[in-house]
């Protein structure tokens, strides 16, 4: 069976390139060509040596290359598997913000503050966060995250001030929205709704997320609220799907 | 206060319009700018009647004839709130199919079977389901579901028909592909992996969604699995954002 039909290819033993560093090759061009998509699972390691000719320590040398490179991610227990290219966060699952779900899954991020100020709220805000419209200002935070990549979600946050005055003087460059609210003003926040759809990127927004205007975006809205039942912070997320895909692994029953 | 000012407008008595009337009206304007936009809680019907000047009867009445018209919803023990105009599955959070989640949310939807027949898996979708390439035949699923607004996904599921000998034969205009497995197969489907991502609808998947080419859609990828952990199914489906949007409902611990 040739590479051509899927199978695996043989092993030269007459080159002077190593048998493990021709495996982990092989390995590779599956992942690039797409055969081999995120997510795969690997056959077993003594499945994989049985079929490449080799012993299992060779294929073992050949994973363990792969693994330190990155483009695969052994699961106790499960096997291994073809590592994402992009972020996957688990925020249409559960109630953590990117920044908690990036420090979970090892990512590296910086924030970019654009904007932290006290406004006069858009009356659809001022509606889901029960303020009379006209009297009150909110915290208008805007924000860039990062990662070595380059941007991957532009943020907009509303948030009540009558519940955490003096929030405007936080730094959100160090410190997460939820984090300040949770930790500095002790507000216990219980729930949220958040809806996903697909958006055309405005030129602000694809101006942020380095892509050109009028680029399908992921666009997630969201309303937090307190234990008492109290709506304290509304969000417009504008998400690059290229580099991060919300992600929920999820039980039938 | 003046309605520009967004206070509640004065209820005028000397005109023939009956004063509910006059309220309903009111509030759908609120609705029809965005003013109060979905999800918005209104006040308590106590609170509304006293800042119209009017019986709390009077405020019943109102709201009863936009709970039937479909704008407003009474969710017991929560108050009275703006109804979204789309639909919004929670896909993201539970493992229930779009069928099934319109049947629970009493939406009405017709399904288009535009492909059911055995097809040589694409590799990527072979090595994701534990096929070997080549040598196995899939069913290919296409359908389109639609609401009375039109069409609302498009799905392309891939499903192993070694575990489900012969179910290209089933009736999937009228049965869901999870219960023809679950029921007619008796397949214990246990897990899915969801990502979730914004894409910009080629020709085929902008013609099936009555959208222009190019338009941003909503892309759900899945690999279903079985409790024995051997994957059964995946599918790409690729959602109107107009018409649908993908909703959670969270708590924070």
């Amino acid at each position: 069976m040739t590479a051509d039909e899927g199978g695996l290819p043989d092993i030269r033993r007459d080159v002077p390139t190593a048998i493990h560093v021709q495996i982990s090759e092989h390995i590779r061009l599956r992942i690039a060509s797409g055969e081999w998509p995120a997510h795969y699972r690997l056959k077993s390691e003594p499945e994989l040596a049985q079929e490449f000719g080799v012993s299992r320590g060779t294929v073992r040398r050949a994973l363990a290359t792969l693994i330190e490179e990155g483009l695969l991610r052994q699961v106790r227990g499960r096997g291994t598997f073809v590592t994402s290219t992009v972020i996957e966060p688990a925020i249409a699952q559960k109630l953590s913000t990117l920044s908690e779900d990036f420090a979970s899954q090892g990512v590296v991020t910086s924030t970019e503050v654009r904007e932290c100020s006290l406004i006069t709220p858009p009356r659809p805000v001022a509606a889901l966060l029960d303020l009379a419209s006209g009297d009150t200002r909110v915290l208008r935070l805007v924000r860039v995250r990062s990662t070595t990549e380059g941007p991957v979600a532009l943020l907009f946050n509303f948030v009540r001030t009558d519940l955490a005055p003096g929030i405007e003087q936080a730094d959100f460059a160090g410190s997460s929205l939820f984090g300040v609210l949770e930790g500095s003003y002790g507000l216990k926040i219980a729930t949220a709704r958040r809806t996903f759809s697909a958006e055309a990127a405005s030129p602000d927004v694809a101006e942020a997320l380095a892509l050109a205007p009028g680029s399908p975006v992921q666009y997630l809205q969201q309303v937090t609220y307190l234990a008492d039942g109290r709506p304290v912070e509304y969000s417009d997320v504008w998400i690059h799907s290229g580099r991060l895909r919300v992600t929920s692994l999820l039980l039938r029953r």
